[in-house]
């Protein structure tokens, strides 16, 4: 057989069929046997084995074994555990979950001492993208991608001109760090979404339907991606004649690969906060029993003067254009702060390529970052792309007007108001931090740099 | 001798000086032994005893010993090692330096073990407070403190009513975390002073003299506070005729603590975001050499409408003052959490009396806190005490037209605009957060609570 998988979950399921389906014998294996007896009847499949027994499942498989681990991240050390005594020297054990990147790295190192190769396989599109085509983040021995390389472009994700969203990224973690930036981006994505519809809900008092004709609308154009499909869909979609959407609680849950990268942001200073605030939103949501008493005891009183949808539509859209380049540009932030920090020597265009089709991010926008980094590989920042810059320059004040209404009438919108804060600070040659500084030093003696003095040398002033 | 200390840096000489002052025998030593020689010939005090020997230091002091270490965070282990061969049963190390509360809670389970004890004594206050009366929040055993309590009682600032900044507040790593949440406090304070600095430097283009006379006057106030007071000194002082403000450089440094809050609100799901943007803006600080490339290509046009201070000096002050109501709101939310989470029964009344003098963020603010926790010691959250609750609901309207009007002008006041969002959020009853467990559901069958049935009870839909 050419490859097993460990893990009979929808996501270990799928992505065997997926395998299989292109050609390769797969074998498959699972702690419970049920599961495994399950899958086999509901799934006949000519070129998919079953094993109950560990041992022959491994037994199965073609030297250098290649054993797709598909299980929740937990349980990753207690499997490989159970597996090395089974296979030999060159065997390749792939992680297909969600893990920490550092976890990803320890045990690649630790495998490599017994020269077993450990890849963490980032992979993205839920159950429909395992099944039909995910995109795929290759992180481990480059020696070995050559190996594996065929098989993983088979079974990944294309874009409509055949380009495959599947590539090396890096070695040990690179895979499962990419897929981490790519999940901080997607929150950031999804609540600026939310603030939008939110923002059309409570301004406008729009009905649903009407809020999914404009996302539909907006879906066609730069904005056009899966996450904008299915919040239209989602926004009219009715259960006994009353909306879903209406009736679904505001707590919001997460796997926790968002907070994973707001805490690399703080352990590599990158000012992610487009990122960090969309994880800050859902634990808002889920203090949702202080929120029902706050709504109460501090009601406050704003001028809400009723303004018309058709002076705000064009500035609501472009506020949200400009955000996502912001978050966007923020995830390439950590991406390559992360390069340099783990000497990954990550090739950012081809990681927006991987992003264009089979996961939750897919959308026609990351074919404009694949050009901005084709043009220029070291881009300082995304936003100093032409195409990026224009749009900012041209429609900054759409998001400044959003943000300026918003506050005065009192709607909260953390991830627009992030936006507008970061893409000022940003391009703010001269901020306050001088005055932090002198602070600092006045009650610390922590010493400051001057402007008319070389960087790197400190000074201390007495002050009184 | 009562007590030894351990590092003669500027804190722990500092302290040892304060000790002595205080009646008790203090022995010094220093594993450069010049600096003890500097330092007892600088500081000829009948009381306190230099030692070039660890042996003879420590054999110096009556049992159980009482050992404080005021030595960098990274030689905490290493020293500990040094000192253990050379202690006896029931002996005491108490760090008195900035160590991650991890690290505490680890060091007095391994000394527990031994019978040593192992205190995390969180101290702030700087030289200043070191030598002449520091904030000290004890961390570690209960029964050890009634040893300990006497000392630290006298060394410690005093309010002007006779109230003692120290206190037991839990126990291992319970006083360096509550130091910890001081630190990221003091980093919104120092960051929302710095962003009404910038206000009115940038939209009404004051002279610094001015600035410093507007933030004496709030200083008068419930505003009134060291870091208020010496942001006015600061201000106006000169060098050779000019303002040394204006020659420091705009990137602020860090040593760390607030970083640690901020990873900490991620690991404890609290949206304290005034702490952790605080944070990014240091970071967006330190990103100069981009910010001076954006402040040029990414130069936007805005309508920049000259207005005047006179309309605009008591928004500011109120949009101060209820940012830093929600800065301290968020503290405390950090507090209760950890207090729940690491089991320490903290009292949060007593906490900010132990911040009322002594510290960087001492300030008559402080009382109010107290108060509300003396009313209500199971307050929710802070900002539904009445005191509090009001100042909100009259002034909430500064802090909107405050945000407002930089987002149109383009000031960038993260902190102010991360305030304005959370009260927003946190008192908004519906969130859109129904939208991110709906898009959840449909891209990975995450599944959602509906608000018409119980909590815990969790729905999927097929959407299509």
């Amino acid at each position: 057989m050419d490859v097993g998988i460990y893990g009979l979950g929808v996501m270990g399921s799928n992505l065997a069929l997926n395998i299989a389906d292109n050609g390769f014998n797969v074998s498959v294996y699972n702690r419970d046997n049920d599961k495994t007896e399950i899958f086999l009847t509901s799934n006949a499949h000519k070129k998919i084995n079953g094993f109950k027994d560990i041992k022959t499942f491994i037994g199965s498989l073609k030297k250098p074994r290649k054993i797709i681990l598909m299980i929740s991240s937990s349980a990753i050390d207690e499997v490989t555990e159970q597996i090395l005594p089974l296979v030999e020297k060159f065997d390749i054990i792939i992680d297909g979950g969600n893990s920490h990147y550092k976890d990803t790295m320890r045990r690649e190192q630790e495998l490599s001492s017994k020269d077993i190769y450990f890849i963490g396989l980032g992979m993205s599109g839920g159950e429909n993208g395992a099944r039909f085509g995910p995109s795929l983040m290759y992180g481990g021995s480059k020696k070995i991608y050559e190996l594996i390389e065929p098989l993983l472009n088979k079974i990944a994700a294309k874009t409509s001109s055949g380009d495959i969203c599947s590539a090396y990224v890096g070695e040990n973690g690179a895979g499962h760090y990419v897929k981490m930036v790519h999940n901080g981006i997607e929150y950031a994505d999804m609540q600026l979404i939310g603030e939008a519809y939110f923002f059309m809900k409570r301004a406008f008092n729009l009905d649903n339907l009407r809020i999914s004709e404009v996302f539909e609308k907006w879906g066609e154009g730069d904005l056009s991606s899966y996450l904008m499909e299915i919040t239209s869909k989602i926004l009219r979609y009715k259960e006994n004649n009353e909306y879903l959407l209406d009736k679904i609680l505001d707590v919001a849950n997460q796997k926790g690969t968002g907070k994973w990268l707001s805490i690399e942001a703080f352990q590599l200073n990158v000012p992610a906060n487009l990122i960090f605030e969309s994880v800050f939103a859902r634990f808002l949501s889920g203090l949702k029993h202080e929120r029902v008493i706050a709504s109460d005891i501090l009601k406050m009183d704003v001028d809400f003067i009723k303004f018309d949808l058709s002076d705000w539509i064009l500035d609501l859209y472009y506020a949200l254009l400009v955000s996502k380049i912001l978050a966007y540009a923020q995830g390439f932030m950590m991406l390559k702060a992360a390069s340099v920090n783990y000497a990954w020597d990550l090739n950012l265009g081809k990681i927006s390529l991987i992003w264009r089709e089979g996961c939750i991010i897919k959308s026609v926008f990351l074919d404009k970052i694949k050009l901005a980094y084709d043009k220029n590989p070291h881009l300082i920042n995304l936003l100093f792309d032409d195409y990026f810059l224009d749009i900012i320059k041209k429609h900054h004040k759409s998001l400044r007007r959003v943000v300026s209404k918003a506050s005065e009438i009192g709607i909260p919108l953390p991830v627009f108001y992030a936006s507008l804060s970061f893409l000022d600070s940003y391009s703010t040659n001269y901020l306050p931090a001088n005055l932090i500084q002198a602070q600092r030093d006045f009650f610390g003696s922590h010493s400051f740099e001057r402007i008319d003095s070389k960087r790197g040398e400190f000074f201390h002033s007495v002050w009184e």
